[in-house]
């Protein structure tokens, strides 16, 4: 059976809540990160969720490639649009800056600076440019959602799905980030959703 | 006329050597980048490469999006695959390995530290740390490609479009990337597609 590597409260959470919305018979599997022993290792050799395994043990990573996968099982699914389309690729550059510039390039220095520097009197500097780099990151997405609802289509699509969990991790951070009225908008539509909902209990996230 | 952005040298390449490969009647056209004066402003507001404008103005963004797109301009190109396949996904997957992991996580901060903190002291030591890093994720490559020419599926993809610029960009570092066999060998056979050579000399960079 096809098998969803999440760890509860990763960014893996978006390829769970697809696979909510969607409907498909996958069988979700918690995992721990970052401990020598966890199972995901033997799955992917870069020890990383999501990991979606397929029948054949075929492996794909990355939420901008999996989130694809699935919505394309479910052809016509509004989550997402026909392939050569302009708004597929829209929704596909949003998955694109998601995964690069909100998550790679401003949280993960915010989360885990001794990635950036082994030098840990280097770190509080690295963490105030992160914030930097976050709030510009997110500025640029409450422009664009200041007439729409949703990122692309005005319909939820894997865009939304994927940036719903990022707009929840900013309630950690709070400061210029609690005054985003368009992402804190965006944020209560997107949990309100049965999916996420379903996702999050099951995530022990509630 | 869909006109694609790209800056010479820049990871646009990627999207110019698509554009070619597929033979699209895509208009190329050259802007600076970090000048405020630079017409990409007016184009793309997060003044970067590449973007696609199409003819109606819609704006596509990101490389792990522009390629897909083009791609499927040509249904049935061996470049991409079949919406719904493994294949594709796997494709997919490693475009977005590339910008998150490659682009965005290891050479962003080796190229422009004062990204990750405004303290200069402190860039000597992001910038080692992210050859650190950099390094980590080309063995990743480099033990996937053992036993393959190219990424995926044993034919030239856009996954491979799109690494062949980054094996150009670790000449300029040396020391322990020059011993990546298997990365070496990729950089050869992408070179030596006519595509690649057109783009090369078409952005100045033969």
């Amino acid at each position: 059976m096809t098998t969803l590597f999440i760890s509860p409260g990763a960014c893996s959470l978006a390829s769970h809540i697809a696979v909510l919305e969607l409907g498909l018979p996958i069988q979700i599997e918690k995992v721990a990160l970052r401990t020598p022993d966890s199972p995901i290792h033997a799955i992917n050799p870069l020890g990383r969720v999501p990991a979606l395994q397929l029948d054949d043990g075929t492996l794909i990573t990355e939420n901008s490639a999996i989130l694809p996968y699935l919505a394309d099982q479910v052809p016509g699914t509004p989550l997402f649009a026909p392939a050569g389309s302009a708004e597929r690729a829209q929704i596909q550059s949003w998955l694109g800056y998601l995964a690069a510039e909100v998550h790679a390039a401003s949280f993960r220095p915010l989360n885990r600076p001794e990635r950036y520097s082994a030098d840990a009197a280097a770190h509080p500097g690295i963490r105030a440019q992160a914030q930097v780099q976050l709030l510009q990151a997110f500025q640029h997405i409450e422009r664009h959602l200041q007439e729409r609802q949703w990122l692309v289509g005005e319909r939820f699509t894997l865009a939304d799905a994927y940036l719903g969990i990022f707009t929840t991790w900013l309630l950690r951070i709070g400061g210029p980030f609690a005054e985003l009225q368009a992402i804190a908008r965006l944020r209560e539509q997107w949990r309100a959703r049965p999916a996420v909902q379903q996702a999050l209990q099951a995530e022990g996230l509630l």
